[in-house]
C-alpha cells in the first residue's frame, strides 16, 4: 500500500481538477467527450505532463482529481518515474484509465491501489491532496498578472513544485479559496486563455529553459 | 477553386511533414496509430495550432503535408479563420480528416477542394508548398543553437510566418536541404526534444508574449 504523499514527491506535479469525469470506468472508448465526462481533456493533460519526443519526463507526475459519477472522489496519479505502457494517443490512455477506475477502491480517504506500473488510484478529493503535497504550490489562473514572470522568479529555488489547474470548466470560487489557503500564489502563463494541456506544456517549457 | 497560395495567408502557419500518414481516408477511427499511419500525432498538431480555451486561433492555420499510402502527396489545410465543426478530441477530428481524404482529387499539382468549412485538401507535396508560401519561413529543428532567442528577435517584424516541423519521425536530410533553400533559418524552441504538437504550443506562447 502506497501513502498518498509518496505519489507527490517527483519534481514537477500537475494536479488537474476534473469536475465531471467518469470515476467508475463505465464509459465507451469511442465517446470520451460524452459518456466519459470530457476524459479526452484529462488525457491530453496527461500527455503534455509526461511526454518528451523520445521518452517520458521521469521527474514529473500528473494527478487528476476526479469528481464525476459514480464513485467520486478519486485521484488518478501517473508517475513519470515508473509509468509503463503509456502511449501518446487518447484512446490507448483512456483504456489504461478505464482499467484503473474499474478496480474496487475502499471508501476511506487515502486508500490507494496500483493499477499498472506507475498508475495509481487513490480515494480522496482536493482536501486530501492538499493535506499531502509538499514543496511549493501554485494555482494556475488565466490572466493572473504577470504570472510568467512570477514563475521565472520563483522556480529557481524549488525542489518540488505543484501546479493546480482546472479542466475545461473554470475553478469554482470555493476551490480557489481552498487551494489558496496552502499555495504560494496564483500565476498565469499566457496573455491568452489556453487549454489546460497547453498551459502544462508552457509551464514545462519555462522550467526547462530555467534549468538548462 | 482555391489557389494554394490563398491557403497560406494567415499570420501563423504550421506545416507538418506527415511521413506515413494515410492519404485515402481508408482507415479505422479506432486505430489512428496503426492503420492511419500515426494520424493521432497530426491531429494533436492541429489541436495545438488552432485551439484556445474558448475558441479558435483565427489568425492561424495548420497544413499537414501527407506522404503515406495510397494517394500521396496531399496537403490537408485547416484554416482557423473559417474552420467549423472542429472539436479538441482526436476521434472527432479524425472523422473530419477521413471525410476530406475520401474526396477524389485530380492528379495535377495545386488541385484543391474544400471538404468542410475551413478544411481543404490540395494535391501536392513539400515542393509545391514551398513554391507557394509567402512571408518568413523557419525550419524547426531540435537542438538548433539558441532557437528561442532567434525567434524572439525575428518575430517582431513579420507579417506572416511559416514554421516547418516534422512528425514523430525526424526530417530526412533531403527535406532539410529543400526547406533551407527558401527558409530564413533553422530554429529550436526547447533544450529538450519535444513532440511536434508541444513545439507548436511553445511557438504560439512565445509569439503571444511578444505580441502582448
Amino acid at each position: 500500500m502506497t501513502e498518498t504523499s509518496d505519489l507527490f514527491t517527483l519534481k514537477r506535479n500537475f494536479f488537474v481538477l476534473a469536475h465531471r469525469v467518469n470515476t467508475d470506468g463505465n464509459f465507451n472508448l469511442n465517446d470520451l467527450c460524452g459518456s466519459a465526462g470530457r476524459l479526452d481533456g484529462i488525457i491530453r493533460s496527461i500527455n503534455s505532463s509526461l511526454f518528451l519526443s523520445h521518452g517520458i519526463r521521469r521527474d514529473s507526475a500528473v494527478h487528476a482529481i476526479m469528481m464525476g459519477p459514480s464513485d467520486p472522489p478519486k485521484v488518478l496519479s501517473i508517475l513519470g518515474s515508473s509509468v509503463r505502457y503509456l502511449n501518446p494517443d487518447e484512446r490507448s490512455t483512456a483504456s489504461l484509465i478505464k482499467k484503473a477506475l474499474e478496480i474496487a477502491l475502499p471508501a476511506s480517504n487515502g486508500s490507494c491501489i496500483r493499477s499498472t506500473p506507475g498508475i495509481y488510484v487513490t480515494r480522496g478529493g482536493l482536501d486530501h491532496v492538499l493535506d499531502n503535497v509538499k514543496g511549493r504550490s501554485f494555482l494556475l489562473l488565466e490572466n493572473a498578472d504577470k504570472g510568467r514572470k512570477i514563475l521565472e522568479t520563483i522556480a529557481m529555488d524549488v525542489g518540488n513544485i505543484n501546479f493546480f489547474l482546472s479542466d475545461d470548466r473554470d475553478f469554482e470560487e470555493e476551490e480557489i479559496e481552498t487551494i489558496m489557503l496552502t499555495s504560494d500564489g496564483a500565476i498565469s502563463v499566457s496573455p491568452k486563455v489556453l487549454h489546460t494541456d497547453h498551459c502544462i506544456t508552457v509551464i514545462h517549457s519555462i522550467l526547462d529553459d530555467i534549468e538548462n
